[in-house]
């Protein structure tokens, strides 16, 4: 190169090649500095998240007077906040930067060949790549339908597939434990096409009803099948969590609807992307339809976003030691997941007040070994007797959790989130053992 | 610099440096290429957007196979798709680029501290600045609710208030002609708690209602105010027009809930990204449970994004002759606008076929000048009484509009976008022209 450019040229292109350099990286930090992970827990429900925002800003009052564990803190494990996986994308560095121009992308439409027409192409091209690579779901002959998050998608699926023109609300069911939000969120809006009818073991009621199979199980970590099983039933698969890092991925799921969510998937709750796979295509438009009336389409600088993020995780698996990888995102999330469990039973068996479920174990396809399940939520059980309300118990040494009544059992249990930064995780493990001395 | 770095290393670094330049630039165009604006028309219907898409498709073959107007190509003003505003932010280059690392906005939480726990504070600060410096709304002693388009804050607001506990759904009304998409977004869900009761200016039904005031009115342009004066009676006005390219800015709009959005004051449609100005605060908190139940918060890139175009468009028009400027976004609109109402009229002139609303113009404080309506829709209106059906005379043409029976009035009104393409408002006089021959 010294040929061609004379030392003066060199130096006038270094000087500004380099300083464009710094203004990139310059907006980098700058964004980091306002958006960046923080030191501080921001976990929250998913029914009354407003109470655990106020939690959490105690929380930071707390935390700024003092650094350790005084017992003062309140750690809040009631949402399911994926913010352990931060620390991952940390490492993973610019690889999964994306850069969006500010021309790019400003059209309501994504794709106009697609009856989903708000999908953007690069985002269900990953879809498909991810599931043929985990496994865990059968992506031919389906319909994509993107969502903001599963939940847009869960609200599609009943809007789509409640009759129209019904006498009554269609009975939506699910089997106790179930996710806590699915009665409020069938209900909120009094609709007269769907209705909550509670646990599905004890729903007898004749006629039409849509059943919410969510595998594995939010908030107990099961394998989940249909609970009912009679005619006029339709089925819904939340399968947010049929993750290797989650539990063993021992088929591909081959149902007609399937949810699945980047939140829980890959950590990025705050994209707020979800997808369903959709055998009927009329069903399929009609939730198109749901997502047209409520919010005209998804965010396209999030579903591209989640796509450069998938990418990156099908790159990690497929080939950890190319130059555009890393370590698997799987393999690493299902041995810190490993790691977290083994802990936890240690901090529970130590004495006799609390339970935790016990697990079988399987042969994961993915992984191509034996795997344990390990769930997001640990489902606690208070065993001691005199203990009538797990979650006041817990709530009394600043632990916030979920109690059993909000997933349709006891008060004995809780659900407590497995998912927040190592730093919390630890301090729950520490104070858990403290309430059994 | 040739003092402390000998050629050799000189020469590295500048390689190194450029092929830094190169991937990010490279990234860029790659992101350019898949997804960024194209030589064809994407506008679509508010409702029925998937026929719009088909059409779209249809006009893709159709192109393919010719680049003139031989009046095959399906032009599609049926839906407010802003794609006008590409040219600008292209011109704008790269201080609009966001740049978001992996490992950013992960939580679901943006402000634990705000009571709107997902509205991001750079996006809460951008919009108090933009309304500061147009001056077309109060926002002190206002909540900012973000929503995933004010779409969802439309329904976010009929939740929060309509009562719980009545005996029936509220009564939401607005006057004819109406945005076309308020009637299905009412009724969609068959709510037992708000129910579309039609025309305001025919509204005669005793006890509450809810009352939807677009100002400037979509479709027609003019400037509104309430028309039922009634006790029980509750607003919400929709300002999503309300900017100095569309009307005069007459003065800071001082409602109890006001709703906007970056699709209209920014082009930026695909970011799905809206916002409230709600005075009451148990208002707000209720649209805010409304959104975390139906998509648990709203995509941070999203309002990251936006945060970053609202910027730009302050600077833009405080400093316009500065370093981190360009050319003022609304004066350059403005103008945009103004040359195509005007050639708009023109056409119309030309005949006794159509006619348009005329418009009183006003004194803009923004632009410090008197300054015209020029709507981002025609509310076109076939006068030949020899047309029954103005929509189906245009789709004859190949022109996609929306007839005036969607707005609650009759088949001889049409909307047709503004927002559209050079090449497609081009295509479109032309046509306009051709019938009136």
């Amino acid at each position: 190169m010294a040929n061609f450019l004379s030392i003066f040229t060199m130096r006038n292109l270094l000087v500004l090649s380099l300083a464009l350099n710094l203004s990139l990286i310059m907006r980098v930090f700058y964004e980091t500095e306002k958006h960046g992970p923080r030191g501080f827990s921001a976990q929250k429900a998913d029914s009354g998240l407003e109470k655990a925002a106020h939690a959490t800003q105690r929380t930071l009052v707390s935390l700024s007077s003092s650094g350790q564990d005084d017992g003062e803190k309140l750690i809040n494990l009631d949402h399911g906040d994926p913010t352990m996986y931060e620390s991952y994308w940390q490492q993973m560095g610019e690889k999964t930067t994306v850069v969006i121009p500010g021309w790019q992308s400003m059209s309501y439409f994504s794709d106009v060949k697609n009856p989903c027409w708000f999908l953007e192409p690069e985002f269900a091209k990953q879809v498909v790549r991810l599931h043929n690579l985990v496994g865990n779901a059968v992506t031919e002959g389906r319909q994509i339908v993107v969502g903001t998050g599963s939940s847009q998608l869960f609200l599609a699926a009943l809007y789509a597939l409640a009759p129209k023109d019904a006498s009554e609300p269609i009975s939506v069911i699910s089997a106790a434990p179930f996710y806590s939000s699915y009665p409020s969120m069938t209900d909120y809006l009094k609709s007269g096409l769907y209705k909550w009818a509670g646990d599905a073991r004890s729903f007898d009621k004749e006629g039409p009803y849509i059943e919410l199979v969510t595998s594995p199980n939010n908030p107990d970590g099961f394998v989940r099948h249909s609970m009912v099983n009679r005619t006029g039933g339709i089925l819904v698969h939340d399968l947010a969590y049929y993750w290797p890092q989650y539990t063993p991925i021992s088929s591909a799921a081959d149902h007609d609807l399937t949810l699945f969510t980047v939140s829980k998937a890959t950590g990025h709750a705050g994209t707020r992307i979800g997808w369903a796979l959709v055998k009927d295509p009329e069903v399929a438009k009609k939730m198109i339809k749901f997502i047209e009336l409520s919010t005209i389409g998804v965010s396209r600088d999030s579903q591209l976003r989640a796509a450069r993020i998938l990418e990156v995780i099908i790159n990690s698996s497929q080939n950890p030691a190319g130059p555009e990888s890393g370590e698997s995102f799987f393999k690493i999330s299902y041995h810190l997941m490993a790691e977290r469990w083994q802990l936890l039973r240690e901090a529970v068996n130590k004495g006799r007040f609390f339970s935790l479920p016990d697990f079988q174990q399987g042969f994961c396809q993915f992984l191509n070994q034996v795997s344990q399940p390990q769930p997001a939520f640990a489902w606690l059980k208070c065993e001691d007797e005199s203990v009538e309300d797990c979650e006041s118990l817990l709530r009394g040494h600043k632990i916030l959790t979920r109690g059993g009544r909000s997933f349709g059992v006891g008060p004995r249990y809780i659900r407590v989130s497995m998912l927040d930064r190592d730093h919390n995780f630890n301090l729950f493990l520490k104070r858990l053992a403290s309430i059994q001395t």
